[in-house]
């Protein structure tokens, strides 16, 4: 029996490579000889890279970086085993959980220390990046990250502007001529699970700016800088972002780095797919399990186990989800690829209590279902 | 597909009859045309009649009868659809839910009104009694109910003593001349199952006396009582009933049944299972579910569910149980013909939710176990 294991983290509590490895020892309760591949499946957000280096190979280097106030920190990020291919998270050096609530101002933050973790992946060979956005706590359009790739943001009398988004008003021009050589000949996948626009009512500022700290007052003058900042960017790099769908992910990092680093905006899920030969593991795997924290009928808007359920429906393969909760509407996804879902707890438990729990309760529902299972499939 | 449903009650929360509905309910979402049998399967305890006649059809009989305290109450019992047998829970007369907790004193509680069941129930031309005893508020030994059917309990001056437990000193002589005629050629069966004597360390009194409401003096008088019932018994009736296991259930009325009826006492669930013909709806189904509130290590104990594993394991069928709550040791089930154990909570939630959710989350429980059992059989 060759079982597939690709499911999301489960947030707040378990990685991917986690849940995976908790489902597999559950599995080996029945089937000790099983054969069980892992590809746990993260998708851009929380955990991407671990579950990267986890299912790819490859190892995590950390450097020193600024955080979205300017403070020097540790970042981490990995390179994996092909030693060309970099995966980062924007998180991990220009994060909101790097600060405090009352240091959340995204006037002044800005993603300078995600270009520092690019431009480290470069110097160690890397030609390849994928960057996992979300979580931030910026809305600079990436113009932080662009500097440290040495783009220059400069004002009317030549000088460079401030970090932060609340200082592009004053941006007149950008100077590409002494940017970092090697990103020319780097291809850069952004990992972006949003459709938002650069500005507007769906754009960056308007939807994600006040939970990264900006008033109304800060939401409108955000949203202004980032307008003004694609028509510098048109005009003198020829790239429009202004109305890229994703151009708003990341307080506008999605455009930045389409507009400074030549990077493609893809799903996430869609990125992992290629880049871990998901759906070979599928069409090669007798079952397949997946799962995230919580399902219900959202999770066939586009979660990471619905994009798994899909590849095992067109390949004909049962796929079975589990999760800590199985909201409203949940039972919808029978029609979307899913054989069967299982919630974890074992009985009336708190929240608490069900992520302290996790692990055994990941093990347990997979041997409870595999014990089903058996009934068919002796070995 | 024959599918046999059969679960105990979910305490304080559904009767066997009702689990068996939810479940069928989910099993049909994915087999629309499955041979369903449902045999609910309680065990002499609370629900025990109602579940009789679902499995065996029947109908329910009121009757004006004394409470434990010798109020006038309408009490129900059964009388199966073959006219000539009757189910009894000796709680609906007796029990300890009846009263108060400030009125609850086993010195004055009595049976009487069991035995004006069993009496009904003759005389409605019931030739077997099936009597359910748990949850008695009562520690007499059964002479109430003997009274009831004609037994006189007489004192050192040919006067019937005082009903209750505390009386029993007085007893002198038993006086079954004029007991009701066709007791005697009436099969008693009572679902007992607890093993307490009637006296001493493990009987009656001391074990389930403070929960009737015994300080330590009266557990004291009420167990020396008891023996002495039982040697009245055993000069005047040539019965020996002082070690019987089983004999200290119900406040004694274990003892009384077989001393002053005639009954044998036997598990409750070897009585649903010989009248409900389940070991015969095992062979002939290609599945089992059972059930139960909660199910844990100490199921394998001799619960309900258990016995109905066992059944299954015999006839080398697959049995799944499912219950609100699986316990610690409960993958010890495993050994015990359980093929798989399932918790119906789709995600953290406190006992009241658990309980008010309880019939969804039956039905999408066994939906959830049949679309993995689809897998191999589509039909």
């Amino acid at each position: 029996m060759k079982i597939l294991l690709a499911p999301d983290s489960f947030k707040d509590c378990l990685s991917a490579t986690e849940v995976a490895r908790h489902l597999a020892e559950g599995i080996r309760r029945v089937y000790p000889g099983a054969h069980l591949t892992g590809i746990p499946v993260a998708d851009g957000g929380e955990g991407f890279v671990q579950t990267m280096l986890s299912a790819l190979g490859g190892e995590a280097v950390t450097c020193r970086v600024f955080d979205p106030l300017g403070r020097e920190i540790d970042a981490t990020y990995g390179i994996l085993a092909d030693q060309r291919t970099a995966v980062i998270e924007m998180a991990a050096a220009s994060g909101i959980e790097l600060l405090k609530p009352n240091e959340r101002n995204p006037l002044v933050t800005n993603t300078f220390g995600t270009g520092q973790l690019m431009r480290d992946a470069l110097e160690h060979g890397c030609r390849k990046l994928i960057i996992g956005i979300g979580g931030s706590a910026t809305n600079d359009g990436g113009t932080g990250m662009a500097k440290a790739l040495g783009y220059r943001f400069l004002d009317s009398k030549n000088r460079e502007i401030h970090l932060g988004g609340g200082s592009l008003n004053g941006l007149i021009r950008i100077d590409d001529s002494s940017t970092f050589p090697i990103l020319k000949e780097t291809e850069v996948l952004t990992a972006c699970d949003v459709s938002n626009p650069l500005t507007g009512t769906q754009g960056a500022s308007a939807v994600y700016g006040p939970q990264k700290g900006a008033t109304p007052e800060m939401v409108k003058r955000l949203d202004q800088n980032l307008a003004h900042l694609s028509h510098i960017i048109l005009k003198d790099l020829k790239i429009d972002v202004l109305k890229l769908a994703g151009g708003g992910a990341a307080g506008g990092l999605g455009a930045g780095l389409v507009a400074f680093a030549g990077a493609s905006l893809q799903a996430g899920f869609d990125i992992v797919k290629a880049q871990t030969g998901l759906e070979l593991a599928v069409q090669q795997a007798d079952i397949v399990l997946t799962g995230e924290g919580k399902m219900d009928h959202q999770t066939k808007q586009g979660k990471t186990p619905w994009g798994v359920a899909q590849l095992a429906l067109k390949h004909g393969k049962p796929c079975i989800g589990v999760a800590g909760f199985l909201g409203e509407g949940y039972r919808e996804l029978y029609q979307e690829g899913f054989t069967s879902l299982f919630a974890l707890p074992n009985g009336p438990l708190s929240l608490e209590e069900s992520l302290a729990q996790a692990p055994q309760l990941l093990a347990d529902t997979a041997e409870q279902i595999f014990r089903i299972i058996q009934l068919s499939k002796p070995e």
